[in-house]
C-alpha cells in the first residue's frame, strides 16, 4: 500500500504516531511561515502540515502543488492547536517530513466542493471529477449500502439471486425494445429486456421458489426527465404465495433498509385501495405526508345555476390551512399553476374562511355564505383556511386537484425530505379501456390475476374487475409493483381473448411461457423495486440521475464517452445492416 | 402461503402435526390399498400417503395425479414405518386428509432426475423443466452463495459496488462488440461492455478507492465450447495499491469462498513466474494438481546424428510414474493425440525405464542405453517409468507437451475435481509480438503497468518487458486476471507509441481515459473474475453452462426462447437501418 492510513483514519489517540497518507490536495493556505494542505481521499480530509522553520525545501515543494494533485506524505501525528470540531480528524494534522507527487493535475474545470461552481452540462462531461464531490459519492455509497442490505435480507430469507439473459427476443408489445443484431445469426436481432418478467416466472414453473435479481433493464423511449434508457430494478418472485405473504415480506425488507440505512423505524404500512386512492388524494401514488384530502362536493352545489358546476361530473375541493389570507396575485399564480397545459384545468375557484368566522368565495354570485359553509363543514375547514376547488371530468378533475395538493403541500413546507411515508395502494383494475381503440389493455401486464371475487366479472364488466396487483408508494413515488399471476392456463387464454389476442398471436408472443404453464405452473407473484428512484428518495434527490455513477442526458447520450456514437461501415457489414439515407 | 412447511421441513419431531405442503408429483406408487406420492419442491421431497381404508374417494383421486403435476395437501406428520436414512425427510410421512390439484402437466419430454434420459438439446429447449432437477438447481444455489459472499467480503473491506453502464460507445480493438442502433440519435450505436476496464479506472480518478461489481460483459465472438456471447464478472479495481496489495486481498477472498462455501481450508496459494509456468508446465494455466513437470533435454541429445533433435530448438519430456509397461497400442494413441491439428506435434518419442533397470527407446537407432540414462536421470525417473518426448520449436514444442501432460494426467486419475489447486501466475509479459505484422501488442490490455525494474527495456527490448499483471489459476482453469495500471500519461504516451498507436488514434479510442488522468489520477490496479467458470470449478462442472440459467448454445442461440429472431420492419425503420440482402 501506498498508506499506512486512510485520510479519515486519525485521531487524537494516534499523536505522535509517525504515518503515511496518499490523496489528493484540496486546499492550500500559507500562514507565515507555514504551509497547510487539506488532503482529501473518500474516506476523509487531513490537515497537513509544513513549516520554512523545520524544512524550507519541503515546505517551499508543498507552496507549488496545485489543487487536485496526487501526493504521498510521511510525517507524524500531532495535535492541532486550532482543532476544528465538525470534521472526526478535526483535533490532528500531520507534520509532514516527506513528500512525493504521485501525478500533477490540471486545473479542474468546476470545483470539488459540496457547492460547485459547475453547472449541470460540464459535471456530467467530467463526471469523474463530480464523482470527487462528497455531495455525489455519498449517493454511490447509499446505493451500494441499499443493494447489499436488499441482498442480505433476501438472502437469509432463502431467496436466490439467479441472473437472467440480457441478449433476448423481442416482444411487439409495450414500450420499444432496444435491439441488437446478431452476427452469427444474420437478419436477426436480439432485444435487450425490459424486466426479465417471463424469465422469473419461468423459474417459478422451474420450481425454484424464491429468486430475485438487481438487474439493469432497458427502455427505448423518449425520455422525460426522471428516466434514463438504462435503469435498475429489484426484480423478485415467490411460489404458492397470497398476495399477503408479498405484502408483508417486502414491507420488511423496506423496514429493514429504513433501519440498517437511516436508523429509521417505520411503522406498518397503511394501505389504501385504487379506488380510494384515487377519491382521496386524485392520484394512485399520494404523498402521505400530509393529509389534504380531495373532498368532493357535487351534491352541495346544485339548484344555484352555476353554469360551471351543474355541467361538471365532479367538483372537489382541498382545504389549505391557514391560508384564508392569500393575496390576489398569490391566487392568480395558482391560478396560471391549474392551467398550465400539464395539468389543463380552465379555472380555479377558490373560497376563504375568514378568521372571524365570515364565508368569501369567487363565486359568490351564485352562492350564500351558508352553502359555502356547507362545503367547508364537509372540507373540514376551520376559521382562518381557504379552500380551493376544481369541477369537470371526474378522472381529470381529481388528478389537477392531485397536482394542485401536491404544490400547496410544498409551499406549506409540508414535503420535508426527512419525514417518510409509505404505503401500499391495491386493488389496481385489472384492465384499462383505450376508449378511441375501443380495445382493453392490461394495466399491469397480461399475466396479472384478477381478484378471485371479481372473475365473474370478466365475462360481464371487464373494466370492473380488480387486480391482485399492489404498489409500495414512499413520499408520492412510486417505488415498486407487482401482481399476483395467472397460472390457470383457461385464465390465461380469457385474459388474452379480452386482451383482443388472436391465439396465433399470443402464441407467437408468450408461446414459451404458456408452453411451460402446461408443465405443472405453481401459484406464484412478485414484485419489482425501482433501484434508482428507491435510493433518490433515501438520499432526497430531485432526480435519478444523482444516483447513478454514469447517468444518460435527456437525448439517452453520455456526453462523458459521448456515446452512442457512428461505427465503421466494416462493422455494419458484418453485421448485414445499412444505414438509411436521412430524408 | 399456500403451505405451513416446505417439502424438506418435516422431521419425527413434527409427528402428529396438522400440515399443509404443496409442490411437484414426482413419484406414484400404488401398493395394495396405499398410495403413495413423493412430493418435491426446492427445499427437499416428502411422502404422502393415501389409504383406500380410510378415504376411497381421496385416495382414488390421488391415483389420478400425474407426474409434475402441482398439488397442495393437508395432512398429519406420521413416523414411517420403513425409513429411508438418506433423505432427511425420509423418517416421517404424511396421511392426507385434504387434496387440492392447483395445476396439472403434461407428461414432460424427459424424467426430472438426477440422471435424466434427456439429451443436451431436449433440456435446453426444455430448460425450465431441467432447472427442476436437483444437479441443475444446486449450481445455481452455488452460483448465488459465492456471489453473495464475495459481495459479503468486500463490503466488510470497503469496496463499494458501482453499477457501471450498458449502453457504452464501441472501440474497435480486440473482440467485436456487440452494438445497438439508437432511435434518438440517427446512424448512431451504441456498444455493449465487453468488460467496465475503463469505467473502473474513471472511478478510481474519482477518488472511490475501492470499487467492485458483479456484472454482465458481452463479447460477439466466435463461439469456443466454453464460451458464451454474455457472461459475468467480478470486476475489482482499488487506489494506491501495489501488485502485492491485490494479490493478499484477492487470495483472501477465493480461501473465504472456500471455507464459507466447499468448508475448505486453502494454504497460501504458491505463486509461479509466467517463464517458470512456461518452462515448468508448457502453459501460463498449469493444472498443479500433479508434477509430471517438462524437463528440458537438448543438451543432452547432441552429436548423435538423429535429425529431429539436432535441428530441434527445444527437446522436452515429461515422466509418466509406473507407465513403462505401457502397450504398443496405447503409444499409439498417444500418438495420434499429440498429431491432432490442435496439438500439432509431428510425432512422439518415448523411453521405457523397465522395473529391471533396463531403458528402451523409440530411437535406440540413435541413442545409446547410457544417454537414455541421463535423460531419465534428469527427468528423475524411476524403474517403471515411462518419459514421453516433444521436439520442435520452443514455446509451440511447450504447449504441445502441456496438453500432453494434462492428457496424461487424467489417464492416471490425477485430476480429481475434488482437490483444489490455486495459484497465482506473474510477471507476464507486457507485449506480444504479432511476427507476421511485425507489431506489438499488449498482451493484457494498453493501461497495463510494466515492471518498474524493466521499464529501460522499453527502449531497447520491448519483447522482454515484463508487467505487473498476474492470473489466479484453480486446477488449470483460468479464474481470474489483472494488472497494475499506468497513471503516469508519459509512460502511457510512450505505450501508445510502441503499440503503434498515433496520437490522433490514440485520443480517438481511449480520449476521454487520457483527458481524465490529466487531473490527478491514483497509482491503481485491479482484477477481474470470470464467475461462470469460477462457480464451475466450484462445482466440478466440464461446462460453464450449467451454472448459467438460461445459457446460449454455439451459434449464440438461445433455443428456449427462439432468439436471436427477425424483428418488424417498422422496427428497423424507426431506427433508421436496413437488412442487406444475402449474397
Amino acid at each position: 500500500m501506498y498508506r499506512s492510513n486512510t485520510c479519515g483514519d486519525l485521531r487524537l489517540t494516534d499523536a505522535e504516531k509517525e504515518v503515511t497518507l496518499a490523496g489528493w490536495v484540496s486546499k492550500i493556505r500559507r500562514m507565515g511561515g507555514m504551509t497547510f494542505i487539506d488532503l482529501r481521499d473518500r474516506y476523509g480530509i487531513t490537515q497537513l502540515s509544513f513549516s520554512q522553520d523545520a524544512d524550507r525545501t519541503l515546505c517551499q515543494q508543498a507552496g507549488t502543488l496545485g489543487r487536485e494533485w496526487v501526493i504521498r506524505v510521511t510525517g507524524t501525528v500531532k495535535e492541532r492547536s486550532s482543532k476544528i470540531p465538525h470534521i472526526p480528524t478535526g483535533d490532528i494534522e500531520i507534520t509532514v517530513t516527506t513528500l512525493t507527487v504521485l501525478n500533477p493535475s490540471k486545473t479542474p474545470p468546476f470545483t470539488i466542493e459540496t457547492e460547485t461552481d459547475g453547472g449541470d452540462d460540464l459535471r456530467m462531461k467530467y463526471r469523474y471529477l463530480d464523482l470527487r464531490r462528497n455531495v455525489v459519492r455519498q449517493n454511490l455509497e447509499l446505493r451500494h449500502k441499499m443493494a447489499f442490505e436488499t441482498r442480505r435480507y433476501l438472502d437469509q430469507r432463502g431467496f436466490l439471486e439467479i441472473e437472467t439473459p440480457v441478449l433476448i427476443g423481442s416482444t411487439p408489445e409495450g414500450a420499444r425494445d432496444f435491439i441488437v443484431p446478431s452476427r452469427m445469426n444474420p437478419g436477426q436481432f436480439y432485444a435487450l429486456p425490459q424486466s426479465p418478467q417471463l424469465f422469473k416466472q419461468l423459474l417459478m414453473v422451474s420450481g425454484l421458489d424464491r429468486y430475485f435479481q438487481i438487474v439493469k433493464c432497458f427502455r427505448d423511449e423518449d425520455l422525460r426527465a426522471d428516466r434514463q434508457p438504462e435503469f435498475t430494478q429489484i426484480d423478485c418472485e415467490m411460489s404458492f404465495v397470497r398476495q399477503e405473504d408479498i405484502l408483508q415480506l417486502f414491507e420488511g425488507l423496506t423496514k429493514h433498509l429504513f433501519h440498517t440505512i437511516l436508523n429509521r423505524e417505520i411503522p406498518d404500512f397503511p394501505r389504501l385501495s385504487y379506488a380510494d386512492a384515487m377519491r382521496l388524494y386524485g392520484s394512485d401514488k399520494p404523498d402521505t405526508r400530509f393529509e389534504m384530502t380531495l373532498t368532493a362536493l357535487k351534491d352541495l352545489t346544485g339548484g344555484r345555476n352555476f353554469p360551471l358546476f351543474d355541467t361538471a361530473e365532479y367538483i372537489g375541493g382541498i382545504r389549505v390551512t391557514g391560508s384564508a389570507g392569500v393575496t390576489r396575485r398569490q391566487l392568480d399564480e395558482l391560478t396560471d399553476f391549474v392551467k398550465r397545459p400539464q395539468i389543463g384545468a380552465t379555472g380555479l375557484i377558490h373560497v376563504r374562511y375568514g378568521s372571524d368566522g365570515t364565508l368569501k368565495s369567487s363565486v359568490d354570485k351564485y352562492y350564500t355564505e351558508d352553502d359555502l359553509r356547507k362545503w367547508a363543514d364537509r372540507s373540514g375547514a376551520r376559521p382562518g383556511d381557504l379552500i380551493l376547488i376544481l369541477a369537470g371530468e371526474t378522472e381529470k378533475t381529481r388528478k389537477q386537484l392531485s397536482e394542485l395538493r401536491l404544490e400547496m403541500g410544498s409551499r406549506q413546507g409540508l414535503r420535508d425530505k426527512n419525514n417518510f411515508q409509505c404505503l401500499w395502494v391495491t386493488d389496481f383494475p385489472l384492465l384499462e379501456k383505450d376508449e378511441t381503440l375501443n380495445r382493453f389493455f392490461a394495466k399491469h401486464h397480461p399475466f396479472t390475476s384478477p381478484r378471485p371475487e371479481d372473475i365473474p366479472l370478466l365475462d360481464t364488466d371487464p373494466g370492473a374487475v380488480r387486480a391482485n396487483a399492489y404498489d409500495m408508494i414512499i413520499n408520492g413515488v412510486e417505488i415498486g409493483g407487482g401482481s399476483i399471476r395467472i397460472h390457470d392456463s383457461g385464465l390465461q387464454k380469457k385474459m388474452f381473448t379480452i386482451l383482443g389476442f388472436t391465439d396465433e398471436r399470443a402464441q407467437e408472443q408468450f408461446g414459451f411461457l404458456m408452453n411451460a404453464f402446461r408443465y405443472g405452473a405453481p401459484p406464484h407473484g412478485g414484485i419489482a423495486f425501482g433501484l434508482d428512484r428507491f435510493v433518490s428518495v433515501f438520499a432526497g434527490l430531485d432526480s435519478i440521475r444523482d444516483c447513478i455513477a454514469f447517468p444518460k442526458n435527456n437525448a439517452g447520450r453520455d456526453v462523458m464517452i459521448d456515446a452512442p456514437s457512428r461505427v465503421e461501415q466494416e462493422q455494419l457489414d458484418e453485421l448485414g445492416i445499412s444505414l438509411k439515407p436521412v430524408d
